[in-house]
């Protein structure tokens, strides 16, 4: 089985460990290496390395590569970033060039899973549902009305069994607000979108067609100029032509194929901000509910989130529900329930014109 | 006039930024250079260089040769620290020696004083009274119920002119507690206790033989040892064996002489803690009540004290009341309200044997 890990993104969400030369999806956040490193390995039970095809900013491909080292896992660089349409387009034609026919599972590179069996056992079951056509999606059960993530209503079961269950999909929804998704954790038949779809390349490239005219036009190009010379320009051309526009809603909102939803338990997180990692890391928690990571000193210290690059000692009196995050070149220090505004901070630096500390 | 100038201390109270190595008085803490030098600078109008005696641990040599340079200033180093008496005994042999037998103004190298012409005002005054004997202390004027300071109760007025006042001491009294603090400033005959006094030499070691005959029995020890070759075996002999003790307690509580104050008002703070300094500076603070030194971006931040070493942008995110140093080896983030337990700190590093962090 194939897989396309999509490793964009250029996340300045976890700034300043991530920055735009190292972004989230390349850093040792949850420490079990590199995320991407840690999504390919989660996959081995279902797919070997040459059968993982990782899309990426082009500007990361070398240090993919190192990353990556003798591995046969396949790399191929976007351009420019325009959100995950394109991604999953220019995965599901290189799949396709590989000689998969099959299904294919097309997932972020940047995710937590806590329970890699149930989550490989998931895209098992999708991959067998999708074999007969249609676009499966894995939907994770919702443990909180929470306000940032799409969400997936189901309809009617077509899958029926003790370890096994599937549903129709009846529509796609984008983020709610806090009463609507209140309603959603109620209601049990809503689902987290966690970006994750099982289907054949051929598939995909029908729904782009269908629906993405302009991006499969660019899409033929790129696969006409494979392995050709002129494939740098011809890509580059292609993709700065295009809009950007996310597969949820240039595609899975407005598909006219079967679509399934796979309910899954993993314990998923997209590990959005460091608060959440502060959270997905609750086992680490001292008995003041801190976690502290490297060469820190907390006194009297309470549900704060510590973080020294290893350089220096991180010294910490009287702190509550803070963060503070040493890195060589920018120290941070924030309200940790802030950490969803970090984005601002490096909007600021941008502004300012300081793109080394980007 | 002559002035000695004490200059020990190994303050933690501004650890990161004061180390063992370089404690408070070696900062420019406030802007203004060097506090130690500042001190000096500020006496200008009633010292000549070769008028200042400073008195340091041992250890701090070189580096205030380095600081002063050509400067004639007087350096004498103290083997280890035994509080000001022995300090301000020492200080009092080295004037002798120089053929002082005026008033010397003994007073500490780490205070800010802000309005330096009625500083000096207050030690010309000052000179004045001791020149008929008797010690000379400045009374600073509290304007608040401040427990961590010694105060001075006066007597009967002795000097009453346009400019020029001066009171018989009551009594000296140790750190209030809040109440009796509160009770001190409504009543209005007590000063804050800024540890300045103005004696001759004579009587300064007449008081010490009456009331710390081992320390005066050390002093005449190093005295008859001065600029000989054993010099650094006997002061060090002589101070190894010596109890610490402050001259207010040693001296000024029990002393039989005529004590009289002359009330101050100079701006004067001891800067004994980073909050203090915070408050000092707030000529500086911004719309929001932030105090920011070096490359700091607050982002929603207020009444927090932010200081970068130099190295690193340093990003706050939303705090409140929140102090932080970055130093090259050390980062301190405390709540900026704690800022007097910096201590525990310094503490918990030295029980854990970190010595090039102190």
């Amino acid at each position: 089985m194939f897989s396309v890990i999509m490793a964009g993104g250029s996340g300045t969400r976890f700034w300043p460990s991530s920055r735009s030369g190292k972004p989230k999806q390349f850093l040792d956040i949850t420490g079990k290496g590199p995320m991407v490193v840690e999504t390919c390995d989660r996959l081995a039970p279902i797919c070997r390395d040459e059968e993982i095809i990782l899309v990426m900013g082009e500007n990361h491909l070398p240090r993919a590569r190192d990353l990556f080292g003798n591995r046969k896992v396949r790399l191929v660089g976007e351009p420019v970033g325009r959100n995950t349409a394109p991604a999953i387009g220019l995965g599901a034609v290189y799949a396709g060039k590989l000689g998969c026919s099959g299904p294919v599972a097309f997932l972020p590179a940047d995710h937590y899973i806590g329970n890699p069996v149930a989550f490989v056992d998931s895209l098992r079951l999708a991959a067998r549902v999708a074999e007969s056509g249609g676009i499966v999606t894995l939907g994770i059960l919702p443990v909180r009305p929470e306000t940032g993530y799409g969400y997936i209503r189901r309809d009617r079961e077509v899958i029926t069994g003790r370890d096994e269950t599937a549903y129709r999909v009846k529509e796609f929804v984008e983020k709610p607000d806090p009463e609507t998704a209140r309603r959603y954790l109620a209601g049990g038949d809503y689902y987290w979108n966690a970006g994750i779809f099982v289907a054949t390349p051929e598939i995909i490239l029908d729904e782009i067609q269908l629906l993405l005219p302009d991006l499969y036009k660019a899409l033929v190009r790129v696969d006409e100029a494979w392995e050709k010379p002129e494939f740098g320009r011809i890509i580059r051309e292609s993709y700065e032509a295009l809009e950007p526009v996310s597969f949820d809603y240039g595609i899975m909102e407005r598909t006219r194929q079967d679509v399934v939803v796979i309910p899954c338990e993993c314990g998923w997180s997209d590990v959005g901000s460091w608060i959440s990692l502060y959270e997905l890391r609750r086992g680490e928690w001292d008995g003041d509910l801190n976690l502290t990571d490297g060469d820190v000193l907390p006194i009297d210290c309470e549900k704060s989130f510590i973080a020294a690059g290893g350089e220096r000692l991180v010294a910490c009196l009287g702190l509550r529900n803070c963060l503070v995050v040493d890195t060589p070149e920018i120290v941070l220090v924030a309200d940790l329930d802030r950490s969803q505004d970090i984005r601002k901070i490096v909007d600021r630096l941008r502004a300012a014109g300081r793109r080394t500390l980007l």
